[in-house]
């Protein structure tokens, strides 16, 4: 059983205010909790509509009737699997490798699969500024697809954490930035993405010690790459080696 | 003034049956209005709801009130300028170069990044098969950004298309598949990428002379990487030289 402010409090966490309020943030659908589940995160409650996901999950699943987890859903077809976890408490991390840097990154799409690619190559720390889409947005949560477990994310001022961290080079990207096929890329250092309209902000231009670009091909008449998409690129050419 | 008939016509074109119906589709935003416009595809109707982008857009612009435009459009926040255009008769193109083919994309957001790197990547014609979503789908061609009028789009049968051009090398994508940093690409050839839940499907497998994968760094627990930053990817590898 549940009540009906269980309800409301799970509905509530769709919104930002009330994630940060009561550290909570909600996945859905059976892989994702799983993976959630393996990595350790703290579960506040999990619950499911049918037996076959109480018999998977066993004791700490909490059955509830399908139109309860549709009231709880943020999804149009909800996946009969709804978790609700503690966020965990984020810890700088001391730089070791690469680490991603997101200035201002808006689109929950391009999060979650940033922080997908993260996992994908391995990059362990992930900075996002404070003006960077909440990372546990159910609409980023669904892209990451289970990814949100693995990589550690934490929200900063980037200029503070730059400062904290001197002698690293730090990488950005830009239209007219030398080539990304002709680097030797460093052994760590920090890799800046930009907003999705605007690219890298000025003040952070500022601190940017190698500028680079993803050359264009054809007539040049793009304007940009989707930011996911030159995230990709930039990640497998520091990994290829 | 436009009639409410026209409205209904307009507002019908979200859905594919009607896209295919009138052979028209539409696209929202100055920007990609703009691009459509220039790229020579025939329009059909321009609707503006302010007096700037009537100037803009000279006579072929019809003016109307912002509650015609937002009855007309897909979106919640209406930028303010609608056109609807003849959808192109695609031609099926003798192969030079680099192609993509898609097996079974189904996520709109994907298509309309797939598409855009394309625009970047100079891969001029991309053949789908015909259970890829329609790419124009406003969803799709909001995230294409106008290069959707750059690019020479089919939807066709995978296997009859690969046979009509024997010879050609056809690669595809696997997570065993031979390293991608490990490859001297062909000059020309096919790249298919497989759908985003099952990957290229069997009776595709078949025709794939080239089995490529991206490999996987840190503990491998990710299962896939998203299709469109795959494709990323692997267009930067082709093209990098």
């Amino acid at each position: 059983m549940v009540t009906k402010n269980q309800i409301k409090l799970v509905t509530s966490l769709q919104q930002k205010k009330y994630r940060n309020q009561h550290a909570l943030f909600v996945v859905e659908g059976l892989k994702t909790v799983t993976e959630v589940l393996d990595s350790g995160i703290e579960p506040n409650g999990i619950y499911v509509d049918n037996e076959l996901y109480k018999n998977k999950l066993g004791d700490s699943a909490i059955l509830v009737t399908p139109s309860v987890l549709a009231q709880m859903s943020s999804q149009n077809n909800p996946s009969g699997i709804l978790g609700v976890f503690h966020i965990p408490k984020p810890i700088e991390p001391a730089l070791k490798g690469w680490t991603l840097a997101l200035d201002a990154v808006r689109d929950p799409g391009n999060l979650g699969t940033i922080i997908r690619l993260c996992d994908w190559f391995d990059i362990q720390n992930l900075i996002c500024s404070k003006d960077t889409v909440d990372c546990y947005n159910p609409k980023v949560l669904q892209a990451t697809m289970g990814s949100i477990a693995r990589v550690n994310i934490m929200y900063l001022d980037l200029i503070e954490f730059f400062e904290r961290n001197p002698n690293t080079p730090i990488l950005g990207t830009f239209m007219d930035g030398d080539s990304l096929y002709e680097q030797s890329f460093p052994k760590n250092g920090i890799l800046v993405m930009g907003n999705e309209a605007n690219g890298i902000s000025d003040k952070i231009k500022k601190k940017v010690s190698h500028r680079i670009g993803i050359p264009q091909f054809g007539t040049q008449s793009t304007e940009s790459l989707n930011v996911a998409s030159a995230t990709a690129i930039l990640l497998s050419e520091i990994r290829r080696g």
